[in-house]
């Protein structure tokens, strides 16, 4: 199988997110680093490049740079497709460059700083046709293909209750003077409006959709920043109300001394109900009405075929979040060479822009609620109609 | 010791928190049960009470006559206390006659079904000097009173969070018409305005308040009836302020699939969090900030005071349920004994009257705020301010 | 229901066990406490049942006292039964004597001594046709009994491994100068010969034997003395065959640091697999051979009879330790009655004379094996012939 | 960083560890495949390095193919180090010859079938004074580092228990003629001697070792084939003595229903006890004296400086089974750098030749011990004395 070749942009020294993507994309073998530009300082953009061995002329000292030198490559030297992985604000010109450019693009999320941006991102890759995953990196865990598939198929029969919550405690205290990941997460200007409810909280939102499929209708969301001289959002609460009548709770929080990373879901319908939890992700819980309690782990023969396809090991061999992580990467990519016409034409199994696009509407629904004296903020999502033939059709 | 003499209201036949009282007064072998009314219906009375054994003179056909024969007796062979474990209903003609009769009581909760009943039995309860245990079973756990001792000395910090939850899935599908303790919980005249969040989100609502000390400020909640046909909530979500500036959500549900009596709380502040869940009693979980999680496990040296007298049995040998409501039982008989003159006077460690009344008043709050458009609805509770000389103080 | 009368031996000040079985006894309210002799030195026989509030002529100075004592009431008046809670030198004499003279008698474990010992109580037992009930409480626990029901209806297949473990941590450092409990049974004179395993290790031998009514062929034991000064073994591991080829694992321990009451018990089968935990002991695993594991709740309708039957709460209300002691004066209380008329015979479900009389041979051949150099010891159990006509046959 | 280049023997199509070893040495992006011969059947090796896209000339038919095929490119371009994942039986004449040759080597476990080959291999190590690294993995966990940190820092005072366990389930029934893993591991002409104990008890000896530092000094073993027609052992249970006096059990199974990949570690000393599960091994529990268990977790700074190290993710976002593997690839890979003076010399932190003879002793003595009717068979390991300069000296 020929590698797909991947560019990166951000992820230089100090990133967290970076090495992350790195690592997805090289864990199976069919994606190779070739390019880059690390960093928004140029110096620091080529020493990075060094470290990581990117070869001389595709260490680039800017995103401007290294499109414009991938597109004076003969067009099969090219990178097949760029990794952005910069602060928030930096997703919107660079996604929109390489996609006008004809590249595919895997950009973190959330997506951009407003429904403008994420209208008109979304415009352009229907326009270019390309390939275009937002790592919302959680839906690509294997449990969370078996959630999806139990709930689709009706195996909880009736939605009734969602609780999600994503609870972490690292910004319990001031941190952003002294941490890289604190400081920008929590200035407006790079994060865009939102803090920890768009940093986190739009995972808990997408992993919601991914799941359950149900569609928002209403919010009430109570924001709060616990600590002094913060300027965005350290902690929220929401109810939810689902079209049909679901309803629900979203919990996003990072000022929940002791939690590490506790995105969690509850699922419950008239025949059965789910719990799924990150920090273990290899077992699922299943509650059949009126039975014994189920706990379905990864790796067995009796999980669905998504499921299976998204595990590297035997059960007992645990999995976590950088498989999850390639497996988004993994879908991306064979989506690549079915454009390519590489592999037979496949549906993506991977956030699309659409996905990022409601992504963004979420969380300046949210941001408004909780302004907002009023009880219930409509905040039905409406998916743009799709003018051109992207292969991520919504 | 002497035994204090317990006459019991409601309780017979398919009663199910009956049996509990019963057990819990049993267990440590400082009541006896000597007189009874254990049903509305007469015959139904005298049966239970002969299944009981209760001696023949004092097997009462009606809570009236019990009141009446009791007071015919000498003084020394009086009843000490009644205790009232019928459907909410009764609780406040029952409480209110007894009191007035200078009896103690145990009443289940909630306590009655309007604050203008509350108030006039904490007014009555001032009078009569009496003592007034209002059963909120759950904070008689040993390691709630470890969780209380450990927030109010401040081992938490300053509280920011707190994430309570009390779901069930016992009424997920329609049993009002074959089965008892169903029918009169989801029936305004009998339970009283409210269902699952009256039932069951009262305890959650007393655990806070017990464990934190917070006081609620404001809530916004959303109740649900989600079975046709029903006539009360059978599921709610709230979000809570807390005066001082701490927030969080609460959760009540009986249509949870697959749930028990997940009773759970969290408490999250600067410098630690708890977490505490019903289901596994015996442990607490305590992550002080910066250091490894631990788990502190009931009957252990290192307990607090208040814990280690709250437990029966060494480490690892598990108290549960009964164990907890007969430490209520304990509790109240001491501050009995004490206003007896038998024992020491000593402050009251059971929930009081004004727990109840206070309760009664948030379950109010609670069905007001959800049919509202307003988002947040003032909830504080103006305690009652004391007119007479109860033990039971607020 | 006629209360039965319940007479104590041993469990005055400072034991631990003594109030254990009377909250167990008191529980249900099917039996009454009437008489004791609660300690070997008569001071404190009598100020303990003082405390108690014994009644004054029956608060015995001796065992032997209170013999003659109930002999010379009219029949009708006397105790039904004796409970004996002393240390394990007394089990002997007293029990003989009771039984002699035709009383029904609940005894704590181990049972004697010597296997000597042990027969003779059976033939007493078995002459006198009385009931004889070992308080191997963990046998008690509904979801044990469920445990029994699966193995024994076949959903595990075929046994081949069991793996029981008994770990404590309490006896870590050298207690013995300052704590009753560790003096009395670390001393061999009142402990017999065996420590740890006589006293937590003929537990774990009779869970086994219970839920999956496998009978041990060899052992290979290894105890050891960890404490220095310490004069009987604080620890032991043992490799089991079974008769018809299972195998396994069993070990005991009290120097096992930071455990409290580890009783863990799994269970291997062909076709599926059971673990179970004495410290959560609410709920039961079970693994069907290719399916995922499930978790058996206790007060679940789908139990088998004999588990719900040991059940008083609705699942999700925790039972614990003492309901389980409870539940073996439950039954042996209906043997008593049926045994006197009073209620349909039926068979006892509780452990009888001769497992206690199989744990003294298991212990015995434990101790010799771990002295010997040959790997296995042959330690099959005889169970005597029955002579005589007792309730409790083997 | 210049990567280094590795040669894979075995690892074809079917095969499962080749893949994990592949997606370890891929994962940090210092390794890259360059070189194959990937099955003892040619057409398979060579389809498996089409698959793979391993350069033509460097995709070969055999493994003395590819050792000469090397040899024969110029000292630059050769691999630096070959990884062995071929069966068993196949470790000891591929390792011999490569080491001989002068490579680095990184070869599966167990390390070869007999003593004799063990210690053939040691010498050849010490004589060539390359790298060779044995994959117990297990030991890469960082929870495992952390663990042995402790322990060897004295934090569990003196050791007197260890209980290990090794529990699968997959070869519950007979899978030998479906399943290629099944069939070779259960034949002793390419698996060895041994069966479960060889295949994963061989792990638990390699994690007791490597985190206690105890020295068996005694074993006592019952190995069991429990599925009828199976060649080799699929059961065994192990009492276990060490030097110093520490006591314990080991426990390997492949036939215990419902276990997927249980390794589990439980060590106990005067001062605290330690546990840890692969399955979970994001966590270790850490009991002191007294004192309530702490749960330590991946990722915090509160862990010591080998086990931050061996981590690449923040805590809450889970690393599991191959960054662990991973992290014997990256330490043999410093070692490989270090011999080449491209980094600092540097103490080995991964298992090397040494640990790999003495497991291969370990399983010998079981086999040894199981078939013999003495209690007690002497099981220590003389490690052989270093003649040469080997950099992964005992």
């Amino acid at each position: 199988m020929q590698r797909l070749k991947m560019g990166m942009v951000g992820g230089g020294e100090g990133s967290f997110i970076g090495a992350v993507h790195r690592r997805a994309a090289a864990l199976d073998g069919e994606i190779e680093l070739v390019a880059g530009a690390l960093s928004s300082t140029p110096e620091k953009a080529l020493r990075s490049g060094r470290a990581l061995g990117l070869p001389e002329g595709r260490n680039y000292a800017s995103w401007e740079e290294m499109l414009e030198g991938e597109l004076a490559l003969p067009e099969e030297e090219r990178i097949d497709f760029v990794s952005i992985v910069t602060p928030n604000h930096m997703h919107f010109p660079v996604a929109r460059a390489f996609v006008r450019a004809g590249f595919d693009v895997i950009c973190d999320k959330p997506l951009v700083h407003t429904s403008e941006q994420a209208l008109e991102l979304v415009r352009a890759v229907e326009k270019a046709g390309t390939i275009f995953c937002v790592t919302y990196n959680y839906t690509g865990y294997p449990m969370v293909r078996q959630a999806r598939h139990m709930v689709r198929s009706g195996m909880l029969g009736e939605l009734r209750k969602v609780i999600v919550e994503y609870s972490q405690g690292w910004l319990v205290r001031r941190l952003e003077d002294e941490d890289k990941q604190a400081r920008w997460r929590t200035d407006p200007s790079l994060a865009g409006a939102a803090g920890a409810i768009g940093d986190i909280g739009s995972h808990a939102e997408n992993l919601v959709a991914t799941v359950t499929g149900l569609r928002i209708s209403e919010i009430c969301a109570d924001l709060t920043t616990f600590v002094e001289g913060r300027r965005l959002d350290d902690d929220g609460n929401l109810l939810v109300r689902y079209e049909g009548g679901a309803k629900g709770v979203m919990i996003s929080s990072q000022i929940s001394t002791g939690e590490e990373n506790n995105l969690s879901l509850r699922v419950y319908g008239t025949e059965g109900a789910l719990q799924w939890r990150q920090e273990e992700p290899n077992h699922l819980l299943f509650a059949p009405f009126g039975k014994p309690v189920q706990t379905l782990r990864r790796g067995n023969p009796y999980l669905c075929e998504e499921a299976r396809a998204a595990s590297r090991l035997p059960a007992g061999h645990p999995e976590a979040f950088i498989e999850a992580f390639a497996n988004l990467y993994l879908e991306a990519a064979a989506a690549m060479r079915a454009r390519r016409g590489l592999s037979p034409e496949r549906p993506p199994d991977f956030p699309t822009v659409y996905d990022g696009a409601r992504g963004v509407h979420f969380i300046e629904r949210v941001v408004e609620s909780s302004r907002s004296e009023k009880k219930w903020l409509d905040a039905r999502w409406e998916a743009p109609q799709p003018e051109g033939a992207g292969a991520s059709g919504p």
